[in-house]
């Protein structure tokens, strides 16, 4: 009963058979690999881009951090939610590459309204030389809250950015979550709707530890070469990046295992909506949600060994709620699903 | 016919074993999983120290430009070798993490001597206020040019550091080549001859991709994992590092690999010796070494497919030398360097 | 009629004559001059702090930046609130000299309160890794709203700073017009109530350019000079700053003149309260304020040829308030006062 | 008998007269005041490039530092002499404003030669993504040791430098002394000989702090503004460093000034090459020079108070010389000079 987040699951088994796969001989190390040539025009065929730079790290924050200082000045400063995982889960990461740049936070909550974007970033990439210059609209797609944004949402919020002379950043650490949640393609979602660059995330969908970092623009493909190998996160042996990235692209997998942690989210959002005296704090888009749960809820499924993050103490009136998040992963059996839900329900 | 660099064969099949064996469910991400737990004992055991500070990190350059951030502050500078990976290799990531810091050039060539460290590092950790102060010392342990520091010499050096009020960080991207050259136990070979943090390479000798940072006086830990995490270095799945890292340290595999190369490289170097019109630039002591071959070798060698790094053109007299760099790793089969001795021979 | 900024009156005549009396011979270069060590005598005596670590620069951005750089690690957040200079007004130079640090901005408006920095800052030094740990407080005396803290409100907030682990800096940018506005001594408003570092504005209140700052606890000195020396803050001919701030300091010059702007303020605020259909956004404690005044009264002010901030634009309704801020220094005659009051009243 | 340095003398009377004269009610704060139009204008004129953009700081650490930022990438290197004040003198300084850039030593001493230069630069913007990539090349005119670059020589290096797509910055700390010490005008000894950027220096030549930065192609105006104000080196109260600047140009006072230093210098020189014992370690063209006297000599000035750099121990054989460096500002007398010598002869 594994719903802590989605980087604790294994990775596809046929994600580490690539890897296995690729471990035969000698094979041209820091991205030279013949994989990562066919990593590149996979990426490019998915995005209909075919001018796209494309690299491979390993992190999320690395992906992140690395797209956003190509996009960003130091004397800049990036737009982001005040849930961004670029604001309170890289310890400093993006203004580390940037090289001192700030963030702004824009409006509340996960999902940034073109409102509080125009209020925040004004119309004009110049302002007064006493303060931070504005930079790049970074987004999150899913959302950290489990939320997605439609493609007309993207290409609003991409609009307001490019007339005032910036490029926006796509966090797709859930990416493919957030695809399979809607009818649209990867193009639609990401460059024709205005992104300019984008992480797209393997880590948390099935795969061992890769990101492809995704640049439609291709003008800055060399300068994230080179802030890729300072920042230390050029892989020698790089095959074994490109390995998983291509078993991902693979026959659609990285969709299926996206469906799998959604559809394991529905079940799970379905029971919960049902518990008595639980709620969910928004509907689930993608894999993961937050919801309330009465405090005797929380008690036994923590005696039963649930992972989940609490935000509450569980020691108090056992029919108060107190909130939680949930994540599912594309690995997690129905029958743990169930399982939860009946303890839950006690 | 591989001889450009040792991370470019493949990885041990036990390390992939691992890996795949450690895909199983859900385990505590961030560093926190069991294996963590068994690497980190293995490594203090090892290194025969308890209170070691033992993290893990997927490249060298990461493990270097960390180590190093927790020793030198941004306003001091590194005392290296010309020849060192950290002034050639790694495209200003020590500057970077060490937060604009500098690299002082000790001396000539790939080992540094007492006295080109004296001249260079002073006696004083506090000099005008107008330069960059004297921080710590970084040797590399086998060098960059295949030799290794003795015991006492480390410790030559390492006493003038200390002296000087300075820390020393060894990067040992080859270390296990370097152990099993000489006659000594990792700990004599690294914290009783003064070392204080040091990066334990596992890539180039047989890994996927890992490198461990030990750090033997463990103040300086948490600063350590808060560089990580603003580098982008810690990994979510942090399993696969610890999974390899294991296996890696397993029934001493990691001495086994280092032997194999090194001995593939005694091997080659005495074929090299016999070669009529070549000679060897120094006497390789690790798995690594330059030598200088006749024109017309090269080019039978490279029309053949060899693989090597060359420094010189190739058009010109036929018996004139051409230098050239030759690295061996684990997985080299003697046929090939036989095979290469008999081209080069013609 | 200037009421755009403290920054563009003269300095006091007898500064440049200070500096002129200095003008002769030579001087021992790099803060080694006589006169700093006056100044350093002088501060100590005001502050009562014998041992403090005395230094000048030359803008409120470099003392301010300077000292939060000693005070936070790259991998930490300052805490201050939304209004502050620092965030701002200082186009990202504390995130700059701190290497690549953070500002978490804490409650609304100017001054801090104790709920909101204990909400922002927690309790202890170290959270999660994924985190900006937290760092030090910064509030600024008197406060960008030309608000003062009491000493009583100081200690409160650097209580629950030094509860947390952490450091305060003051921005004393206004330090001068913050201490006239109460009955306390410099020590009382410092480091008697939990201050551990202080940017004393010179140039504000009077000075050609130079702000001191003063290190209560000497530990940080040495690393201070070096951060100034490598942010270029060093001044060669360093006695034309020291003989600027001996000069403020001598006679009580500095309380003189941030007396001036404050009765300036006064007599300016009694005139708006007065002035039909105006009004005060808060009640002004040193040199400055915000104030909503009917359109048709700023536009006889512009045409006037008066100087202040304006926060809306002019064409609407006559009646209806536009807000503007007013900042009074200690040159403005009290004619200029009366004189905008009467074009103001129409 | 102060040759210590030509940053220890006073400011020219006219300097600080203009700065008394500027002190007169408001003025537009940072930049914008009236004096700096006319500084910019008569900059231009002097350098005969109406386009340039014009800025002013007060140290120049702060001058070089800036202009290097805008002319060097993060991930890139500094071409500069071992000698230069970037390497030895600034702390870190350009390497904290670049970003974490590198500097690279070329060749040996002071003077940078074409052919070192095309050794250390090579001919292309890109190399190896793992090594620092080539950046500007910086020179100092005049050297840090007395000598002056010919126009000749400066168009050589910077035509390797831009054949290689690199820019040129010049440290011109002593720029007035280099150029009246030959027959060249502002403009060949700078754009008109592929300079890009020049710190043009007047703080050692008889101003109080002041340095002005001027960029031949504007392209990077804005820029620099921005890294000035996130340097913090963006005054409030402008108006004083304007008026130091213009003071400086005014009638020439700027050649003025470097012609009596280098004319004091000459008259040192002379008096030295005619010391018995004594030699020059290089003949001064500017206001600097290096040479050698016996101990006895330095004893006997030492003793008298004679203030100079002296690079070796007093106490030895009193007839073997010790090395030291002379500095001559513009006013030193020439009844100093001759009592100097004098005293050295005994």
């Amino acid at each position: 009963m594994y719903f802590a987040s989605d980087n604790a699951g294994p990775a596809h088994p046929s994600i580490l058979a690539a890897m296995t796969e690729a471990n035969q001989g000698y094979a041209m190390p820091y991205g030279n690999d013949e994989i990562m040539d066919q990593v590149r025009d996979r990426l490019r065929d998915i995005f209909e881009a075919p001018e796209a730079a494309v690299y491979l790290v390993a992190t999320g924050t690395a992906a992140n951090a690395l797209a956003l200082a190509t996009l960003c000045a130091p004397y800049q400063t990036v737009f982001c939610s005040p849930d961004a995982h670029i604001q309170n889960d890289e310890c400093n990461a993006p203004e580390f590459y940037i090289g001192a740049g700030k963030l702004t936070l824009v409006g509340t909550g996960d999902k940034i309204t073109p409102d509080a974007l125009t209020a925040a970033m004004g119309d004009s990439p110049r302002i007064s030389v006493h303060s931070a210059q504005p930079g790049p609209l970074s987004i999150t797609q899913a959302t950290e809250k489990g939320r997605v944004y439609s493609v007309a949402e993207i290409a609003a919020l991409t609009d307001i950015a490019a007339a005032a002379g910036q490029k926006t950043h796509m966090d797709g650490a859930r990416f493919a979550n957030a695809l399979v949640a809607q009818n649209c393609t990867p193009a639609e979602m990401t460059w024709r709707a205005g992104v300019d660059a984008l992480s797209f995330g393997g880590t948390k969908n099935g795969c061992v530890g890769v990101e492809a970092v995704v640049i439609f623009d291709p003008e800055k493909a060399w300068e994230f070469e080179l802030r890729r190998k300072r920042g230390a996160h050029l892989f020698s042996k790089h095959r074994y990046l490109s390995a998983q990235m291509l078993a991902y692209l693979e026959g659609d997998l990285w969709q299926d295992m996206a469906r799998a942690a959604n559809a394991n989210m529905a079940r799970l959002a379905t029971g919960l909506r049902a518990l008595p005296g639980a709620h969910l704090l928004q509907d689930p888009q993608a894999n993961l949600t937050f919801a309330a749960l009465p405090r005797a809820a929380h008690r036994r499924l923590q005696d039963a060994g649930a992972k989940y993050y609490l935000f509450g103490a569980l020691d108090g009136d056992p029919d108060e709620t107190v909130e939680a998040r949930f994540v599912c992963d594309w690995s997690l059996p129905e029958t743990e699903i169930d399982r939860f839900l009946d303890i839950a329900a006690g």
